[in-house]
């Protein structure tokens, strides 16, 4: 029955299994995962079959049997400080990251703002200033556009010296993917009309610590969008409702939310955020300074750590590749610490700064191994193993402190160790 | 300034203004939307700009502002009926559907299933008869796709032979977009084996009345998905959680949900939904038979009925295509009920049989105007006229009684007339 050789050690199977349509697949998974059925005919009826269902409400919600699919968050009481709430990429599938799920980090809660009142004002080196409403805003061209955006300090704790057991979304939940819309902020510059001597501009939100961000100017003319809709309806509050700077591929800081502000200037202003938090320490104790770009990245969801496997047989290994610069151009899959890698299904279409699912069949016979994803991106550039990172940016100590530099842009692999029993555990390998 | 010559009457604007870039559409664009701001600096801070916000929860939810971005619903009390929940597209931008919105008509209510006790079976003309739980299901490979679901009786009001004033969503709300993930039915099929002799497959669902229809198992090894997740996210549980059939292109009610059997026939089995409710009577009084495929459509959402313009000056038109068939080739848009036409902006990616948003640059000049749609697609098929499609479908006499028939498939155009005030009145045009 056997047709498809591994590609890699450890089981992982020649993704052109997907390619070549169902009859191919089945041959390469016949036998591992289902259950025949004896007797099919009457279907027992369950309870909800021989009962009337529950009324169609106004919005719908999420089953009761799915109540643990929901963001982790790091100040549950809104103590003042920040708050985050992490996306359960665990349990989540394909590209898109639902609105209610989607990762948010506040620096002073969440602000309850009036759409009618609120007001973007773009000024500074301009020929003249401009104010704009959610109604005159929304009466130009607009472009719908699907971006990840991730915080320049998601998988903090991957700079660890020990790798900590934790969720994918508790290293890596603070990246998500929606399709924006919105007006491009080009446009808008063209109507202000730019003093050719402005370099950079202030986008400042109208949340309480008025957070702003300096920004180079040619990244306002390419592809920035004063985003008003996320997956199709008006952004979430903590997404930066009514309206925030989308910067794809930049730090998730810079898309700076509630957006009320654009200010252009000739230097940057060297705000609280782009002077402190979002600088890179580097182990000589320099920094880096206006690291803005997310690089490529990847890393495997399922199987993951806290999801075990049910045996030996057949899976797919699946997970999450993206990258600042542009397009997924490969992800490689390893099943044994990186010594030997098979190339991974992408699932089309393959966009631009984007969330890409990738695939790759896989049959488990039960022995122990190590699963790691690595991923390159269109311009060429690739996940720097660990050794390598680690080296050029430095680790922290045991048990991670949370103010123990360095904790920002961490793209290089994550390994997922499966022991006989199925369980999973995170490793460094 | 003006740089774009129109492309049609009553102002229609070339859609290369979106091409060339921000500069050109600027031109386009200046001076009719904005306000210039007299002093911006120091800018006023308002009420949430001086005070912390709320608690960042586990699930994001719409603010408050935005109440009225809801389903709106035919059966509220749940009595002994179907009950409809149809999707806000004037509320919505861009092509995906939050699945909180997602259209949904439900025979029986919706079903209240445990995902750990819930099975499909897959049986009748195979091999060996096959039964799967979601654990199982979830090794399988899957494939993630975005596509449109429409209800066969999606825009059942525009068989009136007279034109309801109503919005978008009235008209137009059972037709929504997701991204769906799941496993190819092929997969499963060619696991259990099937009979050559077999050429329809019966899908059932596991709601009270266990709703069934006939399907021709071409489609079940063509692009066929049993469906578990919803951009990204498990299954809404009025769409069908925890498992569904997705027939690409196929009218809603035959994309089974609560999935229980797939059971393979070599004839059609006639059930309830595909003999009576899901037939299209025609004016002769005969009817199609097995008339599964929802063919190429578009309205307008942005202007639309409810949603008044604010004076004369730049709008983008925008709206919605799509097609059972395959990808969206082309969308004219018309200022003046169709005497004139413009080709309107695509938005990439453009997916099959998903929706596609089609934008339109237009200069209102305040007088009366006429805007429809028509879409072609990668087939060549295209929307059919209004006076056409009566002739050869029917209409029903005024006031529309909901079961006099002919009710299905209706996909000619939508015109919405604009007065000197910016009202908008729905029209046959």
């Amino acid at each position: 029955m056997e047709k498809f050789e591994p590609v890699a050690a450890n089981g992982l199977l020649d993704r052109r299994a997907f390619l070549r349509g169902g009859t191919a697949l089945a041959a390469a998974v016949t036998g591992y995962t289902f259950t025949k059925a004896a007797s099919a005919e009457p279907l027992a009826d369950a309870p909800w079959s021989r009962e009337i269902g529950s009324a169609t409400p106004t919005v719908q919600t999420p089953s009761r049997f799915e109540k643990q699919v929901v963001r982790t968050r790091s100040n549950p009481n809104n103590e003042p400080r920040n708050s985050h709430a992490r996306t359960p990429h665990q349990f989540l599938q394909g590209t898109v990251t639902p609105a209610s799920l989607h990762f948010t980090i506040n620096h002073g809660g969440i602000p309850d703002i009036d759409p009618a009142q609120h007001k973007l004002v773009i000024h500074g080196m301009v020929r003249q200033p401009l104010v704009f409403t959610i109604e005159t805003l929304s009466r130009y061209p607009m472009v719908s556009e699907m971006h990840f955006v991730e915080c320049g300090g998601n998988s903090a704790p991957m700079f660890s010296n020990e790798p900590i057991q934790a969720t994918v979304q508790a290293l890596h939940g603070l990246a998500s993917c929606s399709e924006w819309t919105g007006v491009r902020l080009s446009t808008l510059l063209d109507e202000a009309g730019v003093d050719p001597k402005a370099k950079w501009f202030i986008a400042e939100g109208a949340d309480s610590p008025a957070l702003s961000r300096s920004i180079p100017l040619k990244k306002g003319f390419d592809d920035a969008m004063v985003a008003l809709y996320q997956n199709g309806e008006r952004l979430m509050p903590g997404n930066g409702y009514p309206m925030r700077l989308l910067l794809p591929g930049y730090e998730g800081n810079m898309n700076v939310k509630f957006l009320r502000r654009i200010k252009l200037i000739d230097q940057p202003s060297m705000s609280y955020y782009e002077s402190r938090t979002y600088s890179q320490i580097l182990p000589g104790g320099k920094a880096y300074r206006f690291y803005f770009l997310q690089e490529v990245k990847s890393f495997i969801t399922h199987p993951s750590f806290g999801l075990a496997l049910q045996g030996p047989g057949f899976y797919e290994i699946s997970g999450i590749a993206y990258s600042g610069t542009g397009r997924i151009a490969k992800v490689l899959v390893s099943a044994d610490g990186g010594k030997s890698w098979g190339e991974a299904a992408l699932q089309e279409p393959v966009l631009p700064k984007s969330f890409t699912r990738f695939r790759m069949p896989w049959r488990w016979d039960g022995r122990p191994v190590i699963l790691q994803s690595r991923a390159w991106d269109e311009g060429g550039n690739v996940q720097p193993l660990r050794a390598e990172f680690v080296a050029q940016r430095g680790e922290t100590k045991k048990p991670p402190n949370p103010l123990a530099f360095p904790n920002q842009h961490y793209n290089s692999l994550t390994s997922w160790a499966i022991d006989s029993k199925g369980e999973v555990k995170h490793v460094y390998a």
